[in-house]
């Protein structure tokens, strides 16, 4: 998706261990006509699918999650990292490693919410080990619900997330994969 | 806002403690319908204000902020509850006690997005005490912005949250406010 590989050219910034920074526009402020594209482009690319509600994982994939189910017409349904009191006790879990916070939490969806047989599509706004999107891909078929598709808006093309669900024959559309990072150069695949 | 009242009646349930809960169409699973209709009513109620900039909190007040800023034209800037690697570390701050996790957490929000004489729109799914609010309005007040206003959709009036804002001079718009819970019911202001 051009549009959006110029805006991380243009206002994404790199960090140490290759970390690609775009909190400007996707993950802290959020540019809402961006997103609205973004969501587009994710109906473009899972028309032919059925898909019946779309998961996501807080918190910033709720943004994404939201405008591009405008462009489906089905419910999000996210899946929480942290305990609540207003959360149901009886819900689907998984474990979850992020090796941006370096450590393991659990996501939890309420079974209610997850119904067998439904067509599930997985937005996320990063892809890079695939362990979030793992544990939603998990907490799916624990539901006994089909993985319509995954949706990432930026896949680190050189970490092994991306590989490893499209080896699950799993359909996944990246918006923007990035191939390397060379000094201050992004290399897109 | 007669939809959204009729709705938390017929799917809201009550627990314990006051708690409404209404994670089936608000913050678990979301209904974009609604939450369309519910980003219009914003819209209408804060038409005579200018507004350079939504601000809301991680990870429920996200969803509801992203759809009412397609009705504003403005970029949306959550305030983040946990630390991660990626986040600025010149950030506003500001403590927030939350009664339902019973823990006080930093809310941060990086300076480069809250600039010196903006508008900022505060937006959030539910006020209670109030405290969430505060500390969004403690970093709007730090970076030298103004709050345009406080747009809530769930407020319990029967707590003080609202009062309190509200004698603080600020234009406070609840879509629904909970006067009370007689048993089983829930009695509307």
């Amino acid at each position: 998706m051009e549009l959006l590989k110029s805006r991380i050219v243009k206002d994404g910034t790199l960090k140490e261990g290759n970390v690609i920074k775009v909190d400007s526009f996707l993950n802290h402020q959020i540019d809402i006509e961006l997103l609205n594209e973004i969501g587009k482009e994710f109906k473009s690319r899972f028309q032919s699918e059925r898909i019946d509600k779309i998961l996501t994982i807080e918190a910033s994939g709720i943004a994404i999650a939201v405008i591009a189910a405008q462009h489906f017409n089905v419910p999000v349904v996210f899946a929480k990292k942290t305990e609540s009191k207003n959360l149901d006790t009886d819900t689907y879990e998984s474990s979850v490693y992020s090796y941006t916070k370096d450590k393991t939490y659990t996501i939890r969806v309420s079974k209610k919410y997850l119904n067998e047989g439904e067509d599930i599509l997985i937005i996320d706004d990063f892809l890079a080990n695939g362990k979030a999107a793992e544990g939603l891909i998990d907490i799916i078929n624990k539901a006994n619900c089909t993985v319509a598709g995954v949706g990432i808006v930026i896949e680190k093309g050189f970490q092994k997330g991306g590989e490893n669900i499209r080896n699950k024959g799993i359909k996944l559309e990246s918006l923007a994969i990035v191939e390397s990072i060379e000094g201050d150069r992004i290399i897109f695949r």
